[in-house]
């Protein structure tokens, strides 16, 4: 097949590379009607995670249709319109039943969700069935599901964004605009998304953002504190996985209240002894996706949300390096890949 | 009056010092009718908190009678019987409405409860009446709600303890031990008390504890590991404040689960990447200890709980050195302080 692959900091290719089979019983192949770029991918396409050794597909969110099931999958079978969660689980692990997907004991990535197939390990833990893939108006959305919605509902649910509360969202990437529209969709009543792109403002203010803040730093620190009557907010995201960002997010956190966190830990030093003389709190990470694509899809399939629109641009995938370059320049906000023609 | 006194690094004296006065309208005198020692009092007996520049009082911890309040003083009066949170705070600003007491913009210090007298700013939001304290047998119990108790219990809250689930508790101090006992009384069905010390491991037992870990380390991660069934705690209480402490929290924490912490912060650096990938939070710090004294008092007065226990030494305010000392060598768990003759 072909996928996109990537070889070399900014080096993106669509190559031909092998066909993804059936490894495990388990395993499932999908053939992609859709995928995109996330914005972890570019920490590898700017050479932030380390050097690349060799070159290798990437990508991790799309969804498509089942071509081929191994022998110990029951629930899915070729034909069959699925959202992919970029992180696969068994579904039957003690984390898994705990609602902790994402540390499944038999945890596995999509890693070629930018080509023509992916493996999806686990399938029947993992999958989860729409015919509403095929209706091309809903697509968008659908994809969204895999991994960047989920993600910044992810980032609401770990900051317990609650009705009625302000949210402040540092980070106007396609994370930081699914926190804005999740916070919305969960009842909050003040939004302060900080943004200083006037199409991701825009966009945040679709979702659900009663108040942007342009400023950074000590000014955006001082614009929040000023509408909140110097007392913070009642659930901070930290959707970029920067040290200021998570600093700016423990100044803007009310005490007593908690930080949610998605982004990729970057260089980041947190601060402990501010946590502690404020009792503001930590948590998220990598997002059980599976746990929250069946209420996130009924949101989507019903119209109550539009993640979709975080997509200002399509490309076909052979094309996936203008993708990256866009994404990386920030001339789009996120990048849907469809199926060469 | 005299009070016990910070010298220099393991110089504690019982001295004279000015009597406390009504500083402000706000402000309530009490005689104490006993202090105590508390952990984060060695912190600074032993050097750890940066150098004495000059002697002061020490003790944040008491219990005893008003005898004399300021002007806007309206619900004490001279001869009530008060447990005094050793935060003080208005009770009226949005932190303090929001539950966060020890984020009061009005915040105040205990700072000599070791002493004869100890002024109380903010005292309408501070104090809390009890004539239980007239009774012997319930007074140690009731002492410990000016610190150790709520502090326990505020890292069984932070760590969300909740009833059936398995609780490590990392520390077998004072703290530790009452969160021990807050996580019993939460109805957590499991809890793994580490501990070294027999006497403590007694009480951890007498608290609650179902299970005891004697090993540290890798060897201690192992053997709650295994009695967890390789998934670790629902909920892990931090009492401790040293990197060695936090960093085993984190290894024990479930994926999904909240590490509660309450110990101050000494030299830690928190595994941020590991937090991300396994999804394990932090929530914790002062405790807000007005907040939680309405219901310990209940259980307290109930018979229901009896943190007292933790007192395994009392000695007279002039040898309050020797308390220091004993608590400094781990020869007693906490030491209470009466007043002189």
């Amino acid at each position: 097949m072909r996928a996109t692959t990537l070889h070399d900091v900014r080096d993106i290719r669509f190559t031909d590379v092998p066909d993804p089979v059936l490894s495990e019983p388990t395993d499932a192949v999908v053939r992609v009607v859709a995928g995109c770029v996330c914005g972890s991918d570019l920490w590898s396409y700017r050479g932030e995670n380390g050097p690349i050794e060799q070159p290798r597909t990437i990508g991790h969110e799309c969804l498509g249709e089942v071509v081929e099931v191994g022998a110990s999958v029951r629930d899915f079978a070729a034909g069959d319109l699925v959202v992919v969660p970029f992180d696969h689980c068994d579904g039957t692990c003690p984390h898994c039943l705990a609602g902790m997907q994402s540390a499944c004991v038999n945890y596995g990535l999509t890693v070629s969700g930018q080509g023509e197939y992916a493996r999806v390990t686990q399938a029947d833990g993992t999958l989860v069935r729409s015919e509403a893939i095929a209706d091309a108006a809903l697509l968008p959305s659908l994809l969204t599901l895999s991994d960047v919605m989920p993600t910044g509902w992810h980032a609401a649910v770990s900051g317990q964004v609650r009705p009625g509360g302000t949210v402040v969202v540092i980070g106007d990437g396609a994370v930081g605009l699914c926190g804005v529209l999740a916070a919305s969709a969960m009842g909050a009543e003040r939004i302060i998304a900080m943004s200083r792109h006037a199409d991701r403002q825009a966009l945040a203010t679709e979702f659900g953002a009663t108040h942007i803040v342009a400023e950074r730093g000590e000014e955006g620190i001082a614009a929040v504190m000023e509408l909140t009557g110097g007392v913070g907010a009642d659930a901070t995201l930290e959707c970029v996985g920067t040290d200021q960002a998570m600093k700016t997010a423990f100044e803007l956190a009310r005490p007593g209240s908690m930080v949610g966190f998605v982004g990729v830990p970057h260089g980041i030093e947190l601060p402990v002894r501010r946590m502690f003389q404020k009792n503001v709190g930590l948590h998220g990470g990598v997002a059980p996706v599976r746990k929250y694509v069946p209420e996130l899809l009924e949101l989507v399939t019903s119209g109550r949300i539009n993640p979709g629109l975080v997509f200002d641009k399509v490309l076909p995938m052979d094309q996936s390096a203008e993708a990256y370059r866009l994404m990386d320049e920030r001339q789009a906000i996120k990048v849907m890949l469809t199926p060469v023609g």
